[in-house]
């Protein structure tokens, strides 16, 4: 049918070709109509491969995201409340939105759910979701319903950006510094806990709890980023590697991150001995990693109402490694090539990107 | 939470509250922050209730859909072929723009797959989910993959009108007349071959087939029904009374059909003898059913390039009744309240819908 078809070997399993994979055979099928004459493929700026789509309109930009959670894959539902739920499902996807640096507007919801469900659990995710679409002054407009063995919640925003610039995975620099926004791990902290860790302090457990199961999408960020010349960031959701990783593909670039300066938090240093562990590749904290020269980054971090952390560098291109991490001493050290991959390993879900 | 939360009984079902239900729900839920103050809320033209979400773009009326197609609910990959299942995950999609009348532009594809899938099965997939996008105009610009125990596939359209005119579900008006484009039951009699009913011809197995699973969305016909003044329209999906239902319930009227009126294809009543329930309750033809007086009819049928039939008329509200059934002589015949309802039966899925 066509020439990757051709090229997939018979019988492969999608366990094979790895969720990576199954999004290069998608890019390479659209990319045969990208050049396709005239409206709409002429409009569109960002295609596959973004944290979110981008398209010229009559005046503005315009961008659209989408993301899935599964149960039993995304989350549990004995260990997430529904209201947390609905804070999450709308969450993950405003983050690409920031990611961009755009504004977010509408929401369409498509809910796949079991027919035993109890009304109460769904009448507060909705509750909980309508209110969060409030609080970021988004409407919700429509959606869809279905029946399905497990509950499965897509959701849709679109907005568009402030100006005519946005954020891209594609344009960081040699040379640049690479900075992130609040703290990373803390959500795979929180993770550990409710699967079990034991945390005994209450304030410590409903930090970490939040962390993972209400991250804050840095919408607000995002734009003030745009405001102060920022071109470059992805949010952190497979992990601050697999993300590094993901910019560093898109841009043609290396990285190097210093460790000693990765921003922990105090209560994850104190609780977990692997805590750089979860901050290098534990996903889902939903902070911003952008990259820009140093005059750059400190404007921005001016302006920035959250800390503002710088943990390396953008370096040429040197393959096949992209991102080395280096201890305090400067030596290399080895990592875990981290990151959730679907299919071959369990975890969050993940934007169409050509990494 | 809230008022509606406090009204749901302990320990209820969503199989007691039923699909409809849920949407009420979803409905009033969002319905307490329609009035919220300023942007986006004031320039949302369509909220919750229609084939698809509309609001004020700067210069055009923005439409968006999303429908959700999962595995063994909507299809059986036992008997649709993979390449038929991408045209049909775009098309159901398309005829929500069409029956809004409307220019679809951009797509996002979310996938929740199993890791044990074929690679060859999901390329063919998305080939020809690619080349039906192209050949209806629309670009596939993002989307987002999961794991998942079966396959759910969710497209999400995003368009726009070609004026300032949309067609509604709540616009219809006593005494107007009924029209639909093309044949009704042709769908549902594939599916009832496609489970075993014997079509001996191999011509005719074919077309039943092709209905079934390769319906052509009416995008053009939605755009000519709007340039010749038709206001009032409806995809049928969930079956031509239960569409006309929603139609009757927004518009707050009811209706008239002539049974021996309705336009079932030669096909199905020579191989089909519960033809009439087929054209009456089954869904999923995706053809035009709208609303509009006598005049607006013919002007608009002498446009389309497809069959129109005249099979009724719309009526004064008679709650409860709202759709009745006339046979040849004008006598009332009973009929089961028809079209698919999730949660309480199986059927395709349905829009966000205030029936």
């Amino acid at each position: 049918m066509s020439n990757e078809a051709n090229a997939i070997i018979p019988s492969m399993k999608l366990s094979d070709l790895g969720e990576f994979g199954l999004i290069r055979l998608i890019s390479s099928a659209s990319a045969r109509y990208e050049n396709s004459r005239g409206a709409p493929w002429q409009e569109v700026l960002v295609g596959i491969g973004d944290d979110a789509a981008a398209w010229q309109g009559d005046n503005r930009i315009q961008l659209a995201t989408t993301d899935t959670l599964v149960q039993d894959v995304h989350f549990d539902l004995d260990i997430i409340g529904w209201d947390e739920l609905g804070w999450k499902a709308l969450a993950v996807n405003l983050s690409d939105i920031a990611a961009m640096g755009g504004i977010p507007k509408y929401a369409l919801l498509s809910l796949a759910l079991p027919a035993h469900m109890e009304v109460e659990d769904i009448s507060k995710f909705i509750d909980s979701l309508m209110h969060t679409a409030e609080e970021f002054r988004v409407a919700i407009v429509g959606g869809n319903i279905a029946a399905a063995p497990n509950v499965i919640i897509t959701v849709t925003i679109i907005g568009h950006t402030k100006g005519k610039a946005m954020l891209r995975r594609s344009t960081a620099s040699p040379g640049e510094q690479i900075a992130v926004t609040g703290y990373v791990g803390l959500s795979a902290a929180g993770l550990e806990m409710l699967k079990g860790k034991a945390i005994s302090d209450y304030e410590t457990a409903n930090l970490l709890r939040r962390a993972h199961f209400k991250p804050v999408p840095r919408v607000q960020e995002g734009q003030v980023l745009i405001d102060h010349g920022v071109k470059t960031a992805i949010d952190v959701s497979d992990g601050l590697v697999a993300d590094l990783d993901h910019i560093c593909q898109s841009s043609k670039v290396s990285a190097e991150i210093k460790i000693g300066q990765l921003p922990v938090h105090p209560v994850v240093t104190a609780n977990f001995p692997n805590y750089q562990d979860l901050a290098l590749y534990g996903g889902e904290d939903y902070e911003l990693l952008f990259t820009a020269d140093e005059a750059t980054i400190a404007r921005a971090r001016q302006a920035l109402g959250c800390p503002v952390t710088i943990i390396g560098s953008i370096t040429r291109e040197e393959l096949p490694t992209r991102v080395t991490l280096l201890d305090n001493k400067g030596n290399i050290i080895p990592y875990r090539k981290g990151g959730w991959e679907h299919f071959k390993n369990e975890g969050p879900q993940t934007k169409f990107s050509q990494p």
